[in-house]
């Protein structure tokens, strides 16, 4: 192993049955996994043994198909509540972190702020909060909004929301002493009732990657989880953000970029390849063609057919970023609805790879060598199968080449990420 | 033993170093308390090992009283956020019911109502939530708020919200089928994305003791919690209450009332009355009187004579029904201001009592059985020390008596508390 090599970084993306979105019609499945804590605490346990940085729970606060009949198909539409899953975790582990996505449309940032932070010194500094902006019609009709705010808007609000939040965990704001919010969208006055972080403050991770959110990731993010296909995807949207980060007077080592890895793993290529397909057969048609509507932000892809091309789209105001993505992969491979709908359904936009431990290993260390990766949020395909073949088979093939820890750093999040602490 | 006497239930309420004010400063105080989970894990076990009903937690988003110095002075300032630390002991614990308090003024129904329901699943059928409203200028400067709102439009906004968050754990509420909810301050049109409680919903627990209060409460709660100096308060509240469910189809057993008790308990009545004297002469007199004056929610009684009596107050949109108690009581005891601050600051307006386990038990066993209460909240007054010895002392002479469980009735607060499961 080379001594003080650079390493990489990795999550554990939980999500109840499992990434692939057909996951719960795996003859393994564990249908009820997403409201069963004894299955979390297992994976959680799994990782944290595997020395994974942190795991990740994404959020929506709402049924999260607009067809309800497609929703129960799928294994994405029930589960706990992220925060306070995190915080049974917290007590059940020791070392690993615990990050939650919570979105800045539905919430106030004093409530936030308060939350993670309590989180972090729950897990004695291993909190952290995935910023997002709701871009969901079906999230807005549950929280009394006529509509869909306008993606700059959004932005906008969650700005200022961040800028809260890190002022409320940096102990920068306090109204008493003259330095409350008052701002566009927001006011705060007091600070919060609790101390300082043990770590200096919770992980801030973003995933926006439009214009904007790249930009507001500069400004404030410490990690950065993103979805790239191909390695030059993945290598441009690395070079451009760290290239932010000189403009708000950071350096490239003050964010980890975290692209998304759905790998599929076995002992041989045959074995991995079977596995693989074993699930894409399993994904009904409407299920797929529903997913990919809704990843789209567009009502509904099932007016067209199946086997013919992806249609001209209209203008989004959800997920700008994403929509581009899925249209140039259509375009470049020529794929039909059915294709690309199986495609995306499968690992929902993210880099798919099927192979050994060495050649997952091999796919990785290239991004990360390539500068195009700082580490992976990995999605195994099914729980607990997928996380336990990757602990098992993978992690030890990246320790062997020295591109993964043995032991953890410290005892906090920051520490493990090789995060500067706030002052 | 009498077989199956009518028994009595019992919270512990939990709060940092412990509900008198002056805890922070007692020899055994541990002043981190707020923010160390073990300690909190210690206490959830000893309260389970009694086999209390519920663990009972407050909350308050911001700093709680409005001076900063003041607030550094008690031990009520520092904590971690309710919700988060609940899930942490649901794991660490197995039947305990856990209860927490969430305002209606500063959340939105369809996002706390998923909590709640995610900690019910988490503990297995184990959760509460304690509905308030916020009557406080301190929490609504941190929600961007410019005043609170009058006390009527706040149980309004109450109702509704209540009835979003039963709506949707009963699962009665989707907007699919032509159920959602477009009210007066809210429209919510998902079903939650997660299967119904273990115990049929979580259960709903209310502290209201206007009028308004009392009829919301009458309603819709499960278990109220109230605060009575005197038998007599007691048992006109516990009357009052009862003699208003029937107007909503419900029977007197339908809701149990459970008063706050701040017991002192020791072997003799002389080392009793000495931990409490310790504790009372710990209390700096700036701190009782600004506590009362929060609690009377007026800006400053330390503008008035200390030895002097307590002014004509005026009316306040704050809590009407606490006010009128403490008036009541400074006149009928010709308190100064000092004796009246230092009295609330012990107990803060809860009912004190300081003796043997007989006669705590006695005293709890005469307002149980005399139609004053179903049970009580017990608020020791610094932790671990005083809810180890309400444990160790005061629960063994109740079960002697056959008034209170030896063991536990299932595994869900409502087989507890005896509560019916809703359809």
């Amino acid at each position: 192993m080379t001594a003080h090599r650079r390493q990489m970084k990795l999550g554990a993306f939980l999500w109840a049955t499992g990434h692939h979105i057909a996951a719960w019609r795996h003859p393994q499945a564990h249908v009820k996994a997403g409201v069963d804590i004894d299955h979390y605490i297992r994976l959680a346990r799994t990782a944290e043994a595997a020395k994974f940085d942190m795991l990740f729970c994404e959020d929506a606060a709402g049924v999260r198909e607009a067809d309800v009949n497609i929703a129960s198909q799928t294994s994405r539409s029930i589960g706990f509540e992220p925060i306070s899953l995190l915080a049974a975790l917290a007590v059940q582990t020791s070392h690993i972190g615990l990050v939650s996505t919570a979105s800045t449309s539905h919430n106030e940032p004093y409530g936030l702020a308060r939350t993670f932070l309590s989180l972090d010194h729950l897990s004695g500094g291993r909190a952290g909060w995935n910023l997002v902006t709701s871009a969901s019609h079906i999230e807005a009709a549950n929280f009394g909004a006529t509509g869909l705010r306008p993606h700059a808007d959004r932005y906008e609000r969650a700005r200022e929301f961040a800028e809260i939040v890190t002022g409320l965990w940096h102990g920068k704001l306090d109204g008493a002493s003259g330095s409350g919010h008052d701002g566009q969208c927001f006011s705060v006055r007091d600070p919060l009732d609790l101390p300082r972080s043990p770590q200096g403050a919770p992980v801030m991770v973003q995933a926006g990657a439009s214009d904007v959110g790249r930009d507001l990731a500069a400004r404030t993010a410490d990690v950065v989880f993103t979805a790239a296909q191909t390695f030059e995807e993945a290598k441009a949207f690395y070079g451009d953000l760290k290239g932010r980060l000189a403009a708000y007077g950071r350096g490239p080592d003050d964010i980890k970029i975290m692209p998304g890895v759905a790998p599929v793993v076995a002992e041989t290529e045959s074995e991995a390849r079977e596995k693989y397909e074993e699930l894409q057969e399993l994904i009904p048609d409407d299920v797929g063609v529903a997913l990919l509507s809704s990843y789209l932000s567009i009502s509904d892809l099932s007016r067209y057919p199946i086997d013919g091309p992806l249609p001209e789209l209209p203008a989004s105001e959800g997920m700008q970023s994403r929509q581009a993505l899925v249209i140039e992969q259509s375009r470049r491979d020529n794929l039909s609805i059915r294709q690309l709908a199986r495609h995306f359904a499968g690992a929902r936009g993210h880099w798919r790879i099927v192979g050994t431990p060495a050649q997952i290993a091999d796919e990785l260390e290239a991004r990360f060598e390539g500068g195009a990766a700082d580490g992976f949020n990995v999605m195994p395909s099914y729980f607990p199968g997928e996380l336990d073949a990757f602990a098992a088979l993978v992690v030890p093939e990246l320790q062997r080449r020295g591109l993964f820890r043995t032991e953890y750093e410290g005892r906090t999040s920051r520490e493990h990420l090789g995060l500067k602490r706030p002052a």
